[in-house]
């Protein structure tokens, strides 16, 4: 997209999300009619721009002028919501775009997800919107509402006898039902909304245009976000480092991550789902906060409802309880937070007000001291959150007690909200008035330990998010679509060819009577390994011997394969002779396209163990050196990266920037499918060598003009 | 305990949870005093039983005759109540056994967890309750509860203008104010109990005892229990397999399993907590479901209230919305639960009621056809349970729309409480008054997808664990202390000697000279191990080489060897000679006693990679060879013993007979602390060899007086 279009796009969509002016086509009177339910939406949530109700049959609508067509209103339109049925919209489509309209929102269903017909139209409605350059939200969907100027341009039934109200929290769905669910939520924790969008089908914007347009809006702080899939990734990998730069966090719920959950979603929203593990590594690598539930969405934004958390994990518990400050003291360091002890000093200051059997430690046990004292809570709060000790803190608490409530209650909400840090405080066994005002007094409350640590954990990983580098190029994704697989000599010529990676001294040879020639100047022992594009796994099917120790056992070898290879009929291109290295670790190098995703490093320990344990990691390109050297701290191996049992440590500058160089080339170069190099192995003297490379190419012969054909 | 002193425990402990008559030593008028609560709590809860209040100073208490002493009390007493401070509490202990109560509970802090004088006072009472064999709770708790007969035996203050009720579920809990917010919920939830009990610092009755009632008791169907640590095992473990005998589900909130929450829990209840890895294992042995919230162990509870649970995992889902439905589905099977597709003949079936432009699926989406077809709902789940195809359903529903309630509430109600299978409905955006008459009706409610399918997944488990064997002996937990560490060479001889495993041929010298001759009859090459108990690892430190392909370089390594050992002053057995073996897999086989949960057996992978790897996994003893057979499919690298890239399949029948013999041996060898085999070899032929073994043992030389010393 060029800028010029970038810019009208925002335009759009500004006209889509925060219109002055909207038609109703379709408007009737019956609530239970869309066209009825979407006008009376519009004229009772208190919007205030123009609001046209289009039906050819009558004079008013809902007590409204009504206009006979789209094309009979004079003034500008800025938003036309479609409220007719499926059969009925592409006219209406192709009328609204000759009347200029800056923005549309098509409801029915009926379209790609009912028959083949249905994805005609729905392709046919997109074009057109398209090529007036006007955004189409839908079809298949339940619209949008803008919480900041009262509009609801949805057809959803959900928010009947309930009042839209201004809030700091937005949402963008692909699934209206969830969306409805998300604002049930929101209006019992009695919590308003900047925006709220459901893309259906989208035939034209997606969820990546939505979270771009929500994360440059300034009444939205805080973004929840419900995926099945993505059909792009570069705009929303945009709209993630923009949501960094500015401090805004997105929390996502995404299904389709099982094999059974993926085929659902599959088929109720019709995009494919991809593999779990490279969302999970895109929404990490960019401080996306992934959840399990609306619930936890909730729960997590509230957190950024009441303070603006900080990265730190030293973390202090204060309980009324022993066993509960033990329970939260197992959440926080699953949850990655650390309980580190209290310093003398603080210690010193606390013990002014507990008695001296009270062993004070962290979780800080509040013992029964609490009821003898009733400052207690509040100066030991003070004392913590004076201290600069702690980054977060949980307090437990429970009970009915008039006394407790309120001398524990007033001294949250007077220390609490007006912390740097962050916190959250669990309340159980108490009343249900008592928890609303004080959560109504500022104060972040939970009733479940888990839930709370949980979310502020999460929380505090986005905070961290925000303290480092973000990146400032999106490669476009690209990839899928059948490919080739070149030998491994092919692939190590090609590399080779474009100055890439070390390469054990190899040569090829195409019968067994070139091998004595050939290895008058090199050292065994060697590595023999036929060349067949038709052969993907040569250890295990004979297409590998090792650790040959002299040239006649090469030759003999040389000759064995070959004759296996013309018995089984095999097309070879010969085999690869290559001297031996002494390898002390092996590592597995990738470089994959994800068609939707993007491009993107695996790196792990390499050898034959990779399928059997996995222990590999995955991040999206680009990548800097230095990030790819924090990667190998991931894997559950890094101890043998690091010097084990006097093993020599591993040389990870130099490997971060060799596989830094790689992915450079892999971005560089579109018609290669898939880079694997296993093992790269780091060798005597830290030389880092790839032992074995295969390249994946869409072309037969990727550019391969250039690279050396062996011999 | 012999039969007969566990029979009068027994006896013991049906006065302490069900006296017919009760004295409260120190009862008062006063509700704020323990005494005075105890007292008003044992009146107003419908107890029928005799109450005697006690009391030096006053002829009557809240309106009840009272005695001067407990010795004044004429009629026979089940269970004294002392409600004194602690300073008092040996006095009254003494006094009560004399006058010869069934049983004793003490509430008082101020002993062990206090400080020394405390931990004196506490073991001094407990001693004169066991003298005379009459059971004690506490001190340090706050008593316990019966359902069933309205007993109050409590001081808490939570229960203050409640009613205790009976019901079918019991909780046990270490931690007196985790047990009052159980309390706290079951009563929000509108359940009854049948017995609650707090343990508090164990000097006599632990929470194995108390677990082991309330198994035995026939009015509690569902256990509950929170636990930071346990003093001993084996009464707990009996207790679990009777649990398994008697269908009831155990579920544990256990605390102290991170590092910082163990200490906490240390520093709150005094109680170790040990490796969380192991609690897991045994819990999961014994079917006992770990949980991570009070709202969890609840969730679960009430799956148990509403149905009773069959193993199984084909599940079906019927969601309202389809992104429900994929939450679901994802939700499932991250549970361990499976979405088979629907028979053909179900979906036709199903299609009588679908229109044809619905896909029919697993996850059954109910589309916009529900509004259509008011009776769509009831059909399909009439088809699903009647099906047989399976075992678990979860419907997902949202909506308040009162025709929708009606049809599907009704629908359910009539369906659900009947089926054969397990089964939850999540309901969300719907009324609080609607979902409270459905789960009147007997439907099992969840308003949040993954707190529904986790319980429902976790019943499953459960149910799974009862359809499975259940061990009869349940062996003390030995070990702890010091040990000492026998050489390869000693280890290997001792097991020989009691007919253990196969071992390389092998051969012990003292000096390089006697090499050449007892090598005479072996064949290389060899590996060369130096005999050292003061060096731990051989391989990294110089003490092991391998792979000596002539007696000549064997006995240049031997005379390397012990020199180096001389100069580092090493104590030294000799040097061991042994045949290489050609190993095909390396396994790491260890026997090991934890103090408290007992002896249990580690299997995994071997070699240098355990470390790095932890591919690895426990059970605890004793184990049959078919368990440790199905043992290994639990690891990560299970493919690699079934036949990996075309090499032979692990002899898995002939490791877990040869295991089995190991851990009889283990389990009969106490003098024995810890067993390592590092590998444990199959070699060529499916010949399994103890490649390497060391023997840690309590005494310097564990009954080896049989063994051969080499040489």
């Amino acid at each position: 997209m060029s800028p010029s279009e970038r810019a009208s796009r925002v335009q759009g969509l500004q006209k889509l999300f925060a219109p002055s002016s909207v038609v109703v086509v379709g408007a009737t009177e019956a609530f239970d009619k869309v066209g009825g339910r979407v006008l009376t939406s519009l004229l009772e949530h208190g919007f205030n721009g123009a609001i046209y109700p289009v039906n050819p049959s009558r004079p008013t609508i809902q007590s409204r002028r009504a206009y006979a067509s789209l094309g009979a209103i004079e003034g500008p339109v800025d938003l036309a919501i479609i409220c007719l049925a499926a059969n009925a919209v592409e006219a209406q489509i192709e009328l609204a775009c000759r009347s200029n309209v800056g923005s549309l929102i098509v409801l029915a269903s009926g379209f790609a997800e009912f028959d083949a017909e249905g994805a005609a139209m729905q392709q046919r409605i997109a074009k057109v919107a398209q090529r007036h350059g006007i955004p189409l939200l839908g079809p298949n969907c339940l619209g949008l509402m803008n919480g900041s100027i009262g509009l609801m341009a949805s057809s959803t039934v959900s928010m009947k006898g309930r009042r839209l109200r201004p809030g700091k929290i937005g949402f963008v769905s692909q699934s209206g039902a969830i969306a409805t669910f998300w604002m049930d939520r929101l209006i019992a924790l009695d919590l308003g909304c900047s925006k709220w969008v459901t893309t259906g089908n989208e035939a034209d914007l997606t969820v990546g245009d939505a979270l771009e347009y929500l994360v440059d809006d300034d009444a939205t702080e805080i973004i929840g976000m419900y995926v099945e899939g993505f059909r792009e990734s570069s705009i929303l990998r945009r709209a993630f480092a923009n949501a960094i730069r500015r401090r805004k966090p997105i929390i996502v719920l995404r299904s389709g991550r099982s094999s059974a959950g993926a085929h659902a979603a599959a088929s109720h929203t019709g995009v494919l789902s991809g593999e779990d593990g490279l969302y999970r590594e895109l929404f990490d690598q960019f401080g996306v906060c992934q959840v399990n539930s609306l619930s936890e969405m909730l729960d997590v934004s509230r957190v950024f409802l009441t303070q603006r958390p900080i990265p730190g994990k030293r973390t202090c518990v204060i309980s009324l309880s022993g066993g509960a400050g033990a329970l939260i003291a197992d959440a926080a360091e699953f949850s990655d937070l650390s309980l580190p002890p209290l310093t003398e000093r603080l210690i010193a200051g606390l013990r002014r007000y507990f008695p001296a059997y009270v062993q004070l430690g962290n979780p800080i046990d509040l013992t029964t001291q609490i009821i003898v004292d009733r400052q207690l809570f509040e100066r030991t709060l003070e004392a913590i959150t004076t201290s600069d000790e702690f980054d977060t803190i949980f307090t437990f608490m429970a009970g009915r007690a008039a006394d407790l409530l309120q001398d524990v209650g007033t001294a949250m909400a007077k220390i609490l909200p007006r912390w740097r840090g962050n916190y959250a405080t669990i309340w159980q066994a108490t009343t249900t008035n008592f928890l609303d005002e004080l959560q109504a007094s500022g104060v972040l409350v939970f009733g479940e330990i888990p839930e709370a640590v949980t979310a502020v954990a999460r929380a505090v990983r986005i905070a961290q998010r925000w303290s480092e580098p973000v990146p400032d190029s999106f490669p476009q994704a690209r990839g899928g679509g059948p490919f080739h697989t070149l030998t491994e000599y092919a692939s190590k010529a090609y590399l080779k060819s474009h100055g890439m990676l070390h390469f054990p001294k190899g040569i090829l040879v195409r019968s067994a009577d070139g091998v004595d020639v050939a290895l008058r100047n090199s050292r065994g022992p060697w590595a023999v390994k036929l060349q067949s594009g038709q052969m993907t796994h040569k250890s295990g099917a004979g297409g590998i011997e090792l650790n040959l120790p002299t040239p006649d056992a090469v030759r003999d070898c040389v000759a064995a394969m070959l004759r296996s290879a013309r018995l089984r009929q095999l097309e070879c291109d010969g085999v690869l002779i290559e001297t031996m290295e002494d390898i002390d670790l092996e590592l597995i190098v990738g470089l994959r396209r994800d068609p939707v995703l993007g491009s993107y490093l695996l790196i792990g320990r390499g050898g034959v163990s990779v399928e059997i344990d996995g222990d590999v990691t995955q991040a999206f390109l680009p990548l800097k050196a230095a990030q790819i050297e924090s990667l190998f701290s991931r894997l559950r191996g890094y101890a043998l990266f690091n010097g084990y049992r006097g093993k020599p440590k591993a040389p990870l500058g130099e490997l971060g920037r060799t596989i830094e160089s790689l992915c450079e080339f892999f971005l560089a170069h579109d018609d290669i499918a898939e880079i694997e190099i296993n093992p790269l192995g780091v060798c005597a003297g830290g030389r880092i060598v790839a032992i074995d490379s295969t390249i994946y190419a869409y072309t037969r012969e990727p550019q391969l003009s250039d690279a050396p054909r062996g011999e």
